[in-house]
């Protein structure tokens, strides 16, 4: 496999290396799901280093790495704890972590914080989430489910639903899904939360289709994957009523199940709230728990990649 | 070992099965208390999900795991670091959890949330407490403790003593004394937190004699065990005085020890706090610093039991 | 190696067993900076046991276990989380985690903590800071890498800059100095923080040489080593311009750096804020990060001797 020193944004993947990514998730799947483990990662270890929670994510890399055999140290809580609070820099923290480890999976609140760690750091750095930036193991995650799901990323057509403004799994989706060949994209959300200009920009430069709508109703029966989002209340500010109206319409329920193609998925980054039924849990499109499984995969194939074994 | 996919609640446990348990944590005493290792869980992740925290719980199982060889994935604070914060269903988090491990352990603040993550789980729930509910494993050891002090079950008296109506251990542990022969049971405690009468009723259905006493030095030459149990202040609401007098009168001291039998034990949950005075650990009877010890047992029993190794 | 039971302060330590620590570190430090990993501590399990936060600290021990092969049980927050928080005292505490564990590394609030935790435990304390007490291992690091850097302990000179009046750093280093020949040490400090009595008195005895000076700039040129440390801005209550005055003084800036001699080098506990101005940290005579990274080995050195491996 090739040599990715640090992974920091959704845009350094090519399709080259996603090809490659995804073959090593899928040999992982496949070994890893019949309970097998192995121990090549018996020298190497973890650190996860964590400036605002998020338990799945970290135990999910803790889990792929504990799958090689690898061992992990770790923070949940490094802001509150570690000597950020003294007015350490986040460069200080990362020179001293990366004598400690192999490789350091970092959560930030700061847009930026993983590239400015990678500068410093003698060992790969993966970014889990740098505040309002990136999260691109999430975002190669979805791709991964929807090559998994349905056979191919090519010719597809999804409808992203909810917030699309703020979401940063569907901008990192989008810019992933600029690299494959007839996308068409349904932009489903309520008009204050609408996707933002910059990917709009981005996806008519790669000469991907893209229509917004306002129906969610309107674009089941077309899309190969819904892929909807939880909408944040606090983007509404005050207009708490058209909050409530947003969140009663674009809920994924048996109603929109009805429409939708008997091949088609439903995704969601998780957590869901109320925007996903779970009378819609147990129908085969439901996908989103398949896809938080191939969370773990698709971590132990960028472990893999940036460790080089 | 028989297999058994879940533990929630210390009634699921038949006589033949707590024998079983038993004489797989004799084993194990027998052979990590020497200091020896395995690694028949080198295959195996454990995930400690834990709503509130339980520092004693949690290491000890965990603990458990390493003696086996195996991997831990740790959340000792989920309630405000997971998803939940973010309206997350514990169903949810289960689901994509057991992606991620082979054994849930679950710690969480609300009665019956062991039993409705079990629902749910592709993998085995160990409950670890569920708020008013249940405390499984600390009745197993609680139960363990007694056969490995005295050499048997049946045929003993016990006083417990303290808090009987809000502790969960007290409560757990008469469940289980339900299903041995002859056993004598004396309750003593104040009467504000008097063992309640579900008990009493299923005592008195399987047989148990049992009787309320005031007095700690009445019972204290007749009883084989004595439980004791912390008193806690909030119980007592304004009644201050009530409660000072109360915990000046349930102590084991020098003078109660003087009282008790030879072959007699004191046992405790842990932690105590002026309830059993120092002055009494180095007694051969003091067994609770042991009792403690047979947590790492049991739940390295347990833990074979659910994954059937 | 001989048997050291506990590590509880720097005093503890003689010369020969300094040496005997420092080879083996030496050992560590050539053996895993290549990457690679043992696994002579496959049967063992370390407790970190934390009352205050110190991730640093906590990583450094956790990785030097897994780099032995070692299993990790931690708590990173056992004031808040334990049954601490419920009265129980640390002995009791310490007498349940050591059934649990084969060595524990103790950070406590309180001075004292890890002698008394020492009294009552099964399996070997290490003291990781106790309050306004110890840190031993610092403070062998810090002698550690003055040996690594230099050759040599003996004939040295340092100047030890900042808050010298509450650093527990700079106290314990200059009791393991004392230990030592030909040694000079020049205090720099702003006046409401200068070095105490006690240890002046201390090096007295041991006949080693030190003077107090204000300048920075008026030592630099005289030094093997400055040892820098944080100044706290709360040690200066309504002082703020003294604070502003003092911070603004004792910093290493290029100008020092020219100042200094060129086998000379600077050191640091680190975290550090703004009293080594980044310009510094390529110059080869920076060793601070060099200074944590041997954290690492002699702590690798002190657990192979606590626990005779």
């Amino acid at each position: 496999m090739s040599n990715l020193k640090h992974i920091i944004n959704a845009q350094q993947f090519n399709k080259e290396l996603l090809e490659s990514i995804f073959k090593t998730a899928d040999k992982a799947k496949l070994f890893f799901s019949q309970g097998k483990r192995t121990n090549i990662f018996k020298d190497k270890i973890l650190a996860t280093l964590f400036y605002e929670p998020s338990t799945r994510t970290r135990l999910s890399f803790e889990s792929a790495m504990s799958h090689l055999g690898g061992s992990v140290i770790s923070t949940e809580n490094a802001r509150q704890f570690s000597s950020a609070s003294k007015g350490e820099t986040l460069e200080d923290t990362i020179k001293i972590i990366s004598a400690y480890a192999d490789v350091i999976v970092l959560r930030h609140y700061e847009s930026g914080s993983a590239q400015k760690a990678s500068v410093v750091s003698k060992i790969p750095i993966i970014n889990a989430g740098d505040g309002p930036g990136q999260h691109p193991t999430q975002a190669l995650l979805d791709l991964y489910t929807i090559k998994d799901e349905l056979g191919r990323i090519d010719n597809i057509s999804i409808a992203m639903v909810g917030d699309l403004a703020n979401g940063r799994t569907v901008r990192s989706l989008c810019y992933l899904l600029g690299k494959y060949e007839n996308i068409k994209i349904y932009f489903v959300s309520p008009e204050i939360i609408r996707i933002k200009d910059d990917i709009k920009q981005y996806l008519t430069k790669h000469k991907i289709e893209f229509r917004e709508e306002d129906s969610l109703q309107a674009v089941a029966d077309k899309v190969d994957v819904i892929y909807q989002t939880r909408i944040q209340k606090e983007r509404f500010g005050d207009r708490l009523e058209d909050y409530a109206k947003a969140c009663g319409v674009y809920v994924i329920n048996n109603e929109i199940l009805n429409l939708m193609k008997d091949n088609s998925i439903i995704m969601h980054p998780l957590p869901r709230v109320n925007e996903i039924l779970p009378e819609v849990d147990n129908d085969p499109r439901a996908a989103y728990f398949r896809q938080a499984e191939n969370g773990l995969y698709v971590r132990i194939a960028l472990l893999r990649m940036v460790l080089n074994k």
